[in-house]
């Protein structure tokens, strides 16, 4: 993390930023006068464990290019890279962009598998978290945007460059148990039989069937695990993940309710127990209707083709949507691929990213100047 | 073994029976005239660990209650207790048995978890393995029975105490394994995943239907196991098994080669790969049609209440019945419960199956006298 301030701080400080390390471990460097509206231009400095080099770190760069290229303008920019988005090291994510909305302080004591705290691990880089309030956002800060690779394959389905997001998709993540009865897979007539697979093996269908037939659901089961476990053994107990997405909370919620309704038909029907829990509920953030418009107006007066997504993974837009308007612009994913050392971006994306960021900023200003 | 040993000695003895220990370690008694017709009736010793106490060893205790009560006849009985059916040890079954048909000793160099070979445990045992004819069938051996719990809950659905056994099924053993690609759960459409456990999951329930629209099928998919298995990560890999039992072989392949097309266009539909292999394919063996109408007809006498059932797993039977006329009886498993400490069996249905063995042998002896 050192070096990588290092080099951006480096970079900042060419495109005229005046740079700091705020006490999160948030690189930030602001251009233009302390007391004009503030734009922050953000992503994340950090990766998962044998990723690629684009993820996050892109935005943190596209930030700086935009400040070197927009010229003198009557609006300040902060380009920040949150020091720990993904999660990795205290299983969190958005530690860095909680820290700028004031949220950071009531996960200081969580701990990674050391046993090393959040504050302890911010005190060991040479920071100091009881002045986390330094890290807050200007209150004169007016607008964020973030540029991100999409991280999936619609981009590049479509044979576009850029989209501009419209929300981050609300998120339920579910655990399903069917409990049926092992018995001799020899002995035992179909008739008589309370096999949790096949009950189990309904419902994924009925996952995957309900998603293809709502539009803008995403629902996958990722894991399944069935006890005992041998091949001559009736499955007794299965258990199976549920991670179900959309940008509608009303759709997502009746979409859980049905599949719970499917996981109870397809037990039913075999005389097998279903039992559920739910892990995770995460509501979908809208993003700023205004600054997405500009984004999409930026692309229309540089005549780039732009279409509008809903992000199926979380960003640290998420953490900030709810404080300050703000807007995302995704990048083609070649392949779809992400964490993965095969990550890619195309060059002229970058560009074509670049240049609506550019003229989105300077579109943003206009009002200000008169 | 040699604690079991002990008391069958004593209660074969006490039946009047001349007891030796054959080298492949099957306890063996015999009474009536060496040169009779001999019927052999037999079961085996071992059982799982943790079982129950009734699967094997109650069929050779039926078999001296026969001896005892019979009488004398112009047939000898030969009551065997085979010393190894289950292949706990060796990882393979029958080894008892493939004794008395010649077949053992093809497999002497088997080894168990120690490295300790079958020849190795037979003289560890004080047994010659060098010796292994002698515990070849008396060329006047003309019948096999067995006596054998049901170890499934085909006969308690009936409300009936016995079964005569028909055919023991078939079994192809399979392991397929569908290929598709790890994406973002989040960031991929549901039109262009891969998919691999939606298409194992379609994949099970035509081995459900299939089995279910098939008299006298069973099809069992007790094993599978989901990769890379994260909840927000479409599973790439998906690994299945197959056991599936019929009684006529030509039925069983058929089932087979179906469940193959199935996977191929649950596969096919999604764009993920299928690949399978046969693990173990074993046959049907038929039970001689004289001496299970034998069997029938002995209960149709005591007036017993009986049916005909093929039975999904192996015994002993199986091994003999190439080489000699066999037939088994069955006897009703409460709750369908087998090699678990509560597996159990009726005491009248016991006292039921002994009369109709006795019968069965009374009437087996009276061509002989005349």
């Amino acid at each position: 993390m050192r070096a990588v301030h290092a080099d951006v701080t480096a970079w900042m400080t060419a495109a005229g930023m005046t740079v700091r390390v705020d006490p999160a471990g948030n690189i930030r460097g602001l251009i233009g006068a302390a007391g004009a509206p503030r734009l922050v231009i953000a992503s994340h400095l950090d990766t998962v464990p044998n990723a690629g080099a684009f993820d996050g770190i892109l935005g943190v760069m596209l930030g700086i290019a935009v400040v070197e290229s927009v010229g003198v303008l009557p609006l300040a920019i902060e380009v920040i890279g949150f020091s720990e988005e993904e999660g990795v090291r205290f299983r969190k994510p958005f530690l860095g962009s909680m820290a700028v909305t004031g949220q950071l302080e009531e996960h200081l004591d969580l701990t990674d598998s050391d046993g090393i705290s959040v504050a302890e691990a911010l005190s060991g880089f040479g920071l100091d978290p009881a002045r986390l309030e330094e890290a807050r956002l200007s209150p004169r800060t007016m607008g964020y945007l973030e540029f991100h690779i999409e991280q999936g394959p619609v981009l590049e389905s479509l044979d576009l460059p850029l989209a501009v997001v419209s929300a981050l998709v609300g998120q339920s993540r579910m655990e399903f148990v069917f409990k049926g009865h092992a018995n001799h897979a020899g002995t035992t007539p179909m008739h008589l039989r309370h096999d949790a697979l096949t009950a189990a093996a309904e419902w994924v269908l009925a996952v995957e069937r309900t998603a293809r037939e709502t539009d803008g659901l995403v629902a996958t089961v990722g894991k399944i695990e069935a006890q005992p476990g041998a091949g001559n053994v009736i499955p007794a107990r299965v258990s199976v993940s549920l991670d179900l997405r959309h940008a509608d909370d009303a759709v997502r919620v009746a979409s859980v309710a049905a599949l719970v309704r499917a996981a109870e038909a397809a037990g039913g029907s075999r005389n097998v127990g279903v039992a559920y829990k739910l892990l995770v509920e995460q509501p979908a953030v809208a993003l700023d209707p205004r600054l997405t418009a500009g984004l999409a107006d930026a692309a229309g007066v540089l005549g780039t083709a732009i279409t509008t997504l809903t992000s199926g993974a979380g960003h640290d837009a998420m953490i900030l949507a709810p404080c300050v308007p703000s807007a995302m612009l995704f990048l083609r994913s070649p392949g779809g691929i992400s964490h993965h050392p095969e990550e890619n971006v195309l060059t002229p994306d970058v560009e074509a990213a670049l240049a609506v960021g550019v003229e989105f900023v300077r579109a943003l200003a206009l009002p200000t100047l008169r």
